[in-house]
C-alpha cells in the first residue's frame, strides 16, 4: 500500500473539516484510489478556540514549518495574503505538492505562485477556491478540455446571493436582508468582500485565467456589487419576468474577454434564477459541449472540505503515480480585456409622468444607436427617497448594445430636464439558459 | 513535444462529432496538457453515408484492425454489445488505452471488461456513457473522491424528459409527445430503450457502480419505463405541485442499496423537476459536500464529443505522464441490492363519488402502516378510458413507507368493491433540493 502523508495549516472554518473528512472518510478515499492518505500534522496558532470538530492531540502543533517537514501534501488554509504566500512558496520551494483555497492570493499574487509551482514541477490545487464543494475547476480544466469556452455566468458568492433573494422573495430592503444575514452568519462583521463583489471578482478572475490560457490582471476586471441594489428595481424585474443576481462573467468575444461582476437580471425561467439563498451555480458554454451547469454549496467547513480533499488525493495521485502538471497560462499570449462590454441593460429614469418625457429619452437612445427591446411605465407615481416631488418609474430594457453607447446615452439624458435623480442602470443576461 | 495517436472506430453521429473535434480543437488540447493528440485513423463499415462533417480521405478505412495496429488510445464508437465487446477485449489486450461511450456494453456486460483494462493496468474512459457532455462521471470519481455517497438523483434520458415536459406543459398524450418527437429526431423508430426506461437504467448502474464500488447487477436494477404514463397523473399532479419526471435514483439506506429508474414526481419548484426537453442532470449528494448538481445536453454528437475527448486526453495523459488506473469495484464487498424501496407514494384510486370511500381506502393503508400526507378528491366526474361509469379520481399522498407494504395495501384496495380499475402507483422524491 502506498501512502502519502497530508499536512494542514490553519484549523478554521474550512481546515477543521479538511482533518474531519481526512480523519472520518480515509478508508474510502483508500479503497477508491489504492493508497492511503495520512493526516501527519495540523498547524494553527490557537488551539484553544472552540471547534466543532476536536482534532486529535497528537496532530497538532502551532509550528507550520513540522508540517513542511513531515508532509507530501501541505495544504494551506490559513486565509490572508501575506503569511500564505510565504507559506505556499516556502513549500513549493522544499518540493511539495500544495493546496490551496485561498481565492484572494490566487486572484491578485498568483502569477508568482503558479510559476512557482510549475518551475519546480509540483501539483497545485486549488478547487476550493472556487464554488465551495462544486467540483467546477476540474469540470473546466478535465472535463471540458476538449472545448474553447465561449462563456462562464457564475453565482459565486453565497453572502449577496442569500440577500438578492432574500430582497427577490420576502421585499426586504439591503440592508434589512443584510442585517438578517449577519444574523444567520452568513455575512462577515465588515461584508465589504462580499457585498462590494471581490469575492466573486477573484473567483471568476481565476475561471477566466484557466478558460482562456492567460492570467487575468485583477485590477482590470470590471466589479461592481449590490450595496446600492433597490428594492424597487428588484421589484420592476420581477414584474418583467427577471431575477436580480450578482453575477460573475467572463465571455470571449472577436479575441477580446470581458471579465465582469455586476448585479444583473436574468430571466426568471432560467437555472440560474433559481438558484437561491447561499448556494452557488456556475454555467459554462464550450463550443462543443454547449451550455453545462455546475450546483453546489458554494462555501461552509464540509463542502470546502470535499474540495480540499479532491486536490489533496489529486496531489497524492501525481507524487505516486505521475501525471500532469496542470498549466495556468498556457495559451502564450496576454489576454486582451475589454470595458466597452455588449449586453443589453435595463435603464430606469425618475420621470415626471407627462406626455414627451418616453419621446425624449427614446430620442437620445436612438441617436446612440440603441434599439430598445420593451418599455415599462407605471402609472403610479412612486416616493423615490431624497426625492419629494412624485416621480414615475419609466424603465427601458434595451437590445444588446455596447456599454460605451449605453453610458454616453445616459450622461446625455441626464442633461434633459425631465429627467430627475440619476438614472439606474443594470445589466441583463439572457444565455444562461 | 509528446505526442498521443487516437484511433476512432465507428464514425456515426458520436464518432462524426469526435473526428471534428479532435481535428479543429487539437491546437488548444496542445496548449493545455503540452501533449499533441493525433487522430490516425477512422474506422467505419460504410463512407458513404452522408455526415455533417466530413472526414478526411486519409483518415478512412473499413478495417478496425488497421485503427488497433496505429492508435495508442482506441475510442470504440460503434454502439451494440457483440462486436463493440470484441473490439474493446482485443485493444485492451494490445495495451491500448480504450475509450468507449457504450452503456449498453458496460451496465450489462461490463464486469469482464472493466476487469481485463484493471489486469492489464490501461485505462478505460467512458465519460460519454452517462449524460453527454456532462462530466458526471468524472465528479463522481474524482471531485467527489473524499465523499460517501448518499444518493444520486438523476434525469438521465433526453428522449422520455422531452416526451414528459410537453406532456407537462402542453398537455399532450404520451402518443402525442411521444409522435412529436420522432418527428423532431429526438426519438428513434423504435424507441423502446429510451421509453421503456432501459437506457436510463444503464446510466443509473454505471453511476451506482462507481459511487458504491461494487458491480450492480443489470438484471437486479427496478425498471419501469413511462409507456403507461396517463396524462391525467400529469395533470393531477401538477395541481399538487409536482412534476413527473423519469427518474434513475441510487441510493444507500442502512447499509442497502436501491437502484431504480421509474416515473417519479418531484416538487415544482426544485432544480431537477426545471430540467426539460433533451437535457440532462445529476443531482448526486455526498456525506461531506451536501447536495451538487450537474447539468448539461445528455446526448448529440457534439456534447457527447466532448465528453469522448476529454477521455482521450486523460488516456494520454495516462500514457505519457502516468497516473491511476481508476478502480470500479474497489469496495470489496458485493452491493446488497433491496426492492423494497423506502419512498413516498402518490396513489390514485378509481372510485364512485359517494360516502364512506375514502373512508374504506384509509382504513386499509392505516392497516398497513402507510401514513397519508395529503388527500385530493375530484368533484366532478372524470371519464376514464375503458369504463363508462362515471367515476373521480381519489389521490392520496402519503409519507415515507415501504413499497412491499404499499403493494400489499394496493391489493387489499382492490379487492374492495368500491374500487374500480388498477389503482395507478407513481414514487414522489422530495429531496431533489
Amino acid at each position: 500500500m502506498e501512502k502519502v502523508k497530508v499536512g494542514v495549516v490553519g484549523c478554521g472554518t474550512v481546515g477543521t473539516g479538511t482533518v474531519k473528512l481526512l480523519l472520518e472518510n480515509a478508508s474510502v478515499i483508500e479503497q477508491r484510489t489504492g493508497i492511503r492518505f495520512e493526516l501527519v500534522k495540523v498547524a494553527d496558532r490557537d488551539w484553544d478556540r472552540p471547534r466543532p470538530f476536536e482534532v486529535p492531540e497528537r496532530l497538532r502543533t502551532t509550528d507550520y514549518r513540522e508540517v513542511l517537514k513531515e508532509a507530501d501534501v501541505v495544504v494551506e488554509l490559513v486565509g490572508g495574503k501575506e503569511f500564505a504566500k510565504k507559506l505556499l512558496l516556502e513549500a513549493i520551494e522544499l518540493g511539495k505538492c500544495t493546496v490551496t483555497a485561498n481565492k484572494h492570493l490566487l486572484a491578485e499574487e498568483g502569477r508568482e505562485i503558479f510559476r512557482a509551482a510549475q518551475k519546480r514541477g509540483v501539483f497545485l490545487g486549488f478547487e476550493a477556491a472556487v464554488g465551495g464543494g462544486i467540483p467546477v475547476i476540474k469540470a473546466l480544466r478535465e472535463g471540458l478540455v476538449g472545448n474553447r469556452i465561449k462563456s462562464i455566468l457564475g453565482i459565486l458568492n453565497g453572502t449577496t446571493n442569500y440577500i438578492l433573494t432574500r430582497m427577490y422573495e420576502e421585499g426586504l430592503s439591503f440592508e434589512e436582508a443584510l442585517n438578517e444575514a449577519r444574523r444567520l452568519g452568513y455575512a462577515e462583521a465588515d461584508p465589504t468582500l462580499d457585498v462590494d463583489g471581490w469575492d466573486a471578482a477573484h473567483k471568476i478572475t481565476l475561471l477566466a485565467t484557466l478558460a482562456y490560457g492567460s492570467f487575468v490582471e485583477f485590477s482590470s476586471v470590471f466589479v461592481e456589487g449590490i450595496r446600492k441594489v433597490e428594492h424597487l428595481d428588484v421589484e420592476l424585474g420581477k414584474e418583467l419576468g427577471y431575477t436580480l443576481k450578482l453575477l460573475a462573467i467572463a465571455k470571449e468575444r472577436d479575441g477580446e474577454v470581458e471579465v465582469r461582476v455586476h448585479p444583473t437580471f436574468i430571466p426568471s425561467d432560467e437555472a440560474l434564477a433559481k438558484v437561491s439563498g447561499v448556494y452557488n451555480a456556475v454555467m459554462i458554454e464550450g463550443d462543443f459541449v454547449g451550455k453545462t451547469m455546475f450546483y453546489g454549496q458554494g462555501a461552509g467547513s464540509l463542502p470546502t472540505a470535499s474540495a480540499v480533499v479532491s486536490d489533496v488525493v489529486q496531489a497524492g495521485v501525481f507524487l505516486r503515480k505521475g501525471g500532469l502538471v496542470p498549466r495556468v497560462d498556457w495559451s502564450g499570449r496576454p489576454l486582451k480585456l475589454t470595458q466597452n462590454f455588449y449586453s443589453r441593460y435595463y435603464l430606469r429614469f425618475s420621470v415626471p409622468d407627462r406626455p414627451g418625457v418616453l419621446a425624449a429619452v427614446a430620442r437620445v437612445l436612438a441617436d446612440f444607436n440603441i434599439s430598445i427591446a420593451s418599455v415599462l411605465q407605471k402609472e403610479k407615481a412612486c416616493k423615490i427617497a431624497g426625492n419629494d416631488s412624485p416621480v414615475v418609474p419609466l424603465v427601458i430594457l434595451t437590445h444588446k448594445a455596447y456599454e460605451q453607447d449605453v453610458r454616453k446615452a445616459l450622461e446625455r439624458v441626464k442633461s434633459l430636464p425631465v429627467v430627475e435623480k440619476e438614472p439606474v442602470l443594470i445589466r441583463v443576461e439572457e444565455e444562461a439558459y
